[in-house]
């Protein structure tokens, strides 16, 4: 069970994120490519970064609206969305070119993350660019109980993907995530978060936010960097999970 | 000689250049990487249109300034402009393997070309971001008559160059470009843009602005395609090249 | 009947509409604020022509997206549309002081525009920011024949508001303007244009896509300018009227 | 003596300063207009905090350059730098007017101020923008020995000027700031910045870096909130002024 984070999350003189204090500890680097956050030298710092602590680079590209940290959904016609993946995939692969680096895998972020997961035109298209540009490097979704549409289109273009699962949100009875405005939906509680990710590990269950467990098989599962008690808590699951 | 034009210029709803009169005359197409202007839509269109007409895609980086359209100075450190270039060059990869096409070159764009030329600094920085990234393709430079220095930078980091000289502009005793601001610095009779292309083919000379003749090794000629008379003169330039 | 036009559409070195050759014809010139499209410069020159003219300045503020030329809605909340307003009303008002013009009213733009008819918490929000900050100025909306409960919310804030409808738009039987996908809905008939607006001026009706005749009270009419054939029709029409 | 301090400098996500810490403190706060940094909503609440502590609002214009927090030039035309202040200026004038606020005066922001300082050229643009707008409020300029020549354009133009001192800043022999690269340019010692302050205020001088004393008449001194340890500064200074 991999531990992945959102990191080269600051801008200009911006500064957003504990990459530094993170990094040991996580397996993979979800790496803004300047689109919803970053620039190429935020960019350029973190791949050195991951690079130093052997963590595997992902390209998270997002919508381009800086103000909104690509936190608002912005409509995009079908190859709109293969040229706003490639540009930005292509721009981390450039600064990895000169560093050494290279991206091991693509997840989308924020407002197009959700929208690949609430439209299958978007997933489709985002599968598409990945097909269609040879990159031979999975996409990281959301771990859902019925997932089999989606591994479907996937396979049919030829593109492998990693499920991800998050360790302070709770999951409703169907495997979705809990809706942000609906109480108890994210975790604060450390020993909680913990015990998610080791269910998962372990058994490849959650318990669901009503006490139900459910089963939900994912590759990685999802962190968070922004203070200090999230990056205590990444330790902690770190030597948890050994 | 090879016609080298500055394209993929359009922003979102804004058109520039005749991108569609210009590509089947062209040998390079100096694509712009959307700092400068452009966006990930405009470039996946001007890449199709090279490759369409089997002609050479170059990368076009250019300062981050769409509303100064690259033609202002911002000052970069030694590894922002590595940085600059590479997100930039980076994304056109994307964009052309989403495509099937590569990029064959780099020239840079307005200030950031203006600046390499003028500063040795900048131009190594820029050299540097090739070699490090091990792009093994070209960078297009200003034809000067004195180019020991600039070969030597590139020769020790490995990367080879391209000499372009210019159709429509005049030259000074020296080998430099006369500047915009001084009378005739600036061809616009047809004849004139013809013969300086055909005498750099044929002499490998051009004529300064003071009547001398000068030796001059230039591999490509650049174009314009802005207007209904610069895309007819680069029809005849290129029957003429044959 | 007044004619109004979206003006000051260019940015930077990319140039859009011809402005230059409708504002003699028009009204009101509804110029962009620098978010959508336009910069300062472009404002500074179209405000300038306007007060030249003898033309109304109409504040044009848009969702931040130049890319998307502000033709995508973007979720804000109900202060960030305030904000939103507000910056740009105020810089055009900024600009406007530099060369003695002022604001005479407030349209807003694309997908805003669209957004504000569509769903009334936006429209409310616009409608405040313009009653908290005393501006004393009317806001056009959409001339539609089912229009009380949005003149009711104007005049609660004590805001005025002006009608507009389309020129070359087909209307349904209950007034709204017929879809764009739907076919006959722009109208590219000169002829039709132009009974539109006289039949609005004579009988304040128009004619539905299924041949009815509806009322339909309206201050002015909207109008392009984007080409030679657009800019043709404007002259006939501003004729037409006297 | 009043102090100013640059404030509302966060962008979207991004948080930088202490301003709620730094606002009771102080006389006069510079607020960030969007174009180097902020955005409306930023500013709103900037705004907000400003009239709430009682402190007045100061637009501080810079450079359009998020990535370069506003502290790297970029060439402007005289009528470009007065469509660059106004168009700032207006939009903070917008939102305050939201607010019930009004703008007292004006501060270019890092190499805009910078540019004004150097260049009679840039000042006199900045100059005539405020003149001509008829904005009837003050320009906040470095306070040097020497200001008879920029006091005079400020006078033909019917602008008032307001000096501002550094506190945390070593002086030379001639009145200029002594250049960050020189050792002992930046004051750090807490001490030594308040002596700074209350010799100002008590004797109308400043000790320079080689011990010289030297007349400096300064309406303003500036302050900055971006730690701990300066907003303790900033609270001893006030506490020593009264």
């Amino acid at each position: 069970m991999k531990l992945n984070c959102d990191l080269g999350e600051s801008y200009g003189i911006w500064l957003l994120g504990r990459d530094e204090a993170v990094m040991p500890y996580i397996d993979m680097a979800n790496i803004a490519c300047g689109f919803h956050a970053s620039d190429p030298d935020v960019m350029a710092t973190t791949i050195q970064s991951a690079i130093k602590h052997n963590v595997l680079i992902g390209a998270h590209p997002g919508y381009e609206d800086k103000k909104g940290f690509g936190r608002r959904s912005i409509s995009h016609t079908h190859n709109e969305l293969k040229h706003l993946m490639m540009y930005q995939i292509g721009a981390m692969e450039g600064l990895c070119r000169l560093y050494g680096g290279e991206i091991a895998y693509v997840k989308p972020h924020g407002a197009l993350y959700n929208d690949m997961m609430a439209n299958e035109c978007i997933y489709r298209a985002i599968i598409e660019a990945i097909a269609q540009s040879k990159l031979d490097i999975p996409l990281m979704i959301l771990a859902q109980v019925d997932r089999v549409n989606y591994q479907n289109i996937a396979q049919e273009n030829g593109v492998s993907l990693l499920f991800e699962a998050f360790a302070d949100r709770a999951y409703d009875a169907q495997g979705y995530l809990v809706s942000r405005q609906i109480e108890g939906a994210v975790y604060h509680d450390e020993q909680k978060i913990i015990d998610q990710v080791i269910m998962l590990v372990e058994k490849g269950t959650v318990q669901t936010l009503d006490g139900k467990e459910i089963t939900l098989q994912a590759d990685t599962v999802c962190v968070h960097g922004d203070n200090d008690k999230s990056v205590e808590i990444i330790g902690r699951l770190r030597k948890a999970l050994g």
